[in-house]
């Protein structure tokens, strides 16, 4: 098995190599003047016959990430490599997994169907926004893997009897698990309704004292920050001892940082998924990745 | 037939439904902030059974604008249109047409098997840098259009007797089938060779007088304009009473308008197939679309 890192690696291309001691695929990565991407096997002769492990995170500049994937993708199996497993810590597009409106695309799928069609034998994803959206990729084995026990992990040694909150429905799942995972504490979804009569929004949290606790919002993809924020903002005010925010990914577009902030949160925790900011904590997903890949190869 | 431009249409839609009477399909295009494009079909209803042509170009942004096709190409699919032509006046990616070093990725040969895979019916495109490249579309019709008929119409009713520069050998056909269309004149290989001995590099114009006389330097693709400069700055020292440049895709990268000016180039011409800057006189390119359509349906 030989590791390729691309332009979007993040480095997790060689922390791979060394947890698992495994050959680097080195590549030249460069623009041209005009923007167009170009990229070079510089070991090719390794390639033939070989496992070929594509690193490549969708963000940021999510498209040219994607296409200098699929340029990898084709040149490998040009080259002649016995299989191609592609690593997208972060999947780009994945909110978009079906026509909200009529006639919308359907982005996930497209993005999915392109690289089954190229021939890719195995996806590794982390924390996908849906799931079900991996059915759109055709090849052999889609993961999905599950940073929670990272996060718990952190958590757990950080916190005392938090309570997790769910931003929304979505997220229900995430949080029971990681409340759970951390051993005790509460588990609760944010719910955010609106009065048909007066048109004012609401935020209800159930039933839970949230006065001295430390409390943890989970989310798998933080983007500008507005719904975090909301949430951080309406817990602030019940005085609770701490506010997390946890994510898999921190996209964390234009000011989103500042907003968490000033909106109360005391620390922020992200995935290595995407190039992360200096305020935010990293937990690294090399782990999570190595195993996944020593599954495929069992 | 319905015509849908996408972001990089450069008007084309437009046009082509006025020069041929044909219905548009309306496309909302946007980006959401972290810089996913979102597409949608507004009149979706008119997809179902019909011949749908969309329209992209691949400058500026070629990565932006490559994604934006494919999920509009899934996405008229999966809405049940009868074909999909996809009409990109601009190709990008084409010049990395083979791996001129072992272990390249050969773009656009990704680029194209990408749409064929997809199931994208027929392809058109205009002056594509190599036509052999055509053959990794596997679909039905893939046509490159010749622009020289617009441009020596254009030249024939500016020059009198010129001289057709071609820059290199891969223009040659180009420079012999203009001047052959003028009408009247020169056509001449520029040659460049370096001295094994001293390293110099020398220039060479063949037995052409060109002092007095127009000059019109055509190639596929302006993109710094180095080339170009290069040649016009030699061919300036030979008092031509004019230097005309003429290219099908003026991408003029950085500052390459200003290089040509002051390198002696007087007058610049492209084709409409990317956004160009004011100083450069545009060449329509849809009757040569249109041309291609009409015959598609036929």
């Amino acid at each position: 098995m030989l590791v390729a890192g691309l332009s979007g690696a993040n480095g997790l291309d060689v922390s791979l190599s060394n947890f698992l001691g495994i050959k680097l695929l080195h590549v030249e990565s460069k623009l041209f003047p005009d923007g167009e991407s170009y990229i070079r096997f510089i070991n090719f002769e390794d390639v033939r016959g070989n496992d070929v492990v594509l690193i490549q995170s969708l963000y940021p500049n999510q498209d040219k990430r994607y296409l200098e994937l699929l340029l990898a993708i084709d040149a490998v199996k040009d080259l002649g490599c016995r299989t191609v497993t592609v690593v997208i810590p972060y999947m780009a597009y994945s909110r978009q997994d079906r026509a909200f409106l009529l006639g919308e695309a359907v982005s996930i799928r497209t993005l999915l169907k392109v690289m089954s069609n190229l021939g890719v034998d195995n996806l590794i994803t982390i924390d996908i926004h849906k799931e079900e959206s991996l059915k759109y990729f055709k090849g052999g084995v889609a993961a999905n893997l599950d940073p929670i026990p990272l996060f718990a992990e952190v958590m757990r040694n950080l916190t005392k009897d938090p309570i997790v909150v769910a931003p929304d429905q979505g997220a229900m799942n995430r949080a029971l698990k990681l409340s759970r995972m951390i051993g005790y504490g509460d588990y609760v979804l944010f719910r955010k309704s609106r009065d048909r009569i007066t048109g004012e929004i609401k935020h209800e949290l159930g039933e839970v004292e949230v006065a001295g606790r430390e409390v943890i919002i989970v989310d798998d993809i933080i983007s500008t920050g507005t719904t975090i924020a909301n949430i951080a903002r309406y817990l602030h005010e019940k005085h609770p001892s701490k506010i997390y925010a946890v994510c898999s990914h921190g996209l964390f577009v234009n000011n989103a940082i500042s907003k968490l902030i000033s909106s109360g949160v005391s620390e922020i925790f992200a995935l290595n998924t995407v190039p992360l900011p200096k305020n935010v904590n990293i937990i690294d997903s090399t782990p999570l990745i190595a195993d996944a890949l020593r599954r495929l190869t069992k």
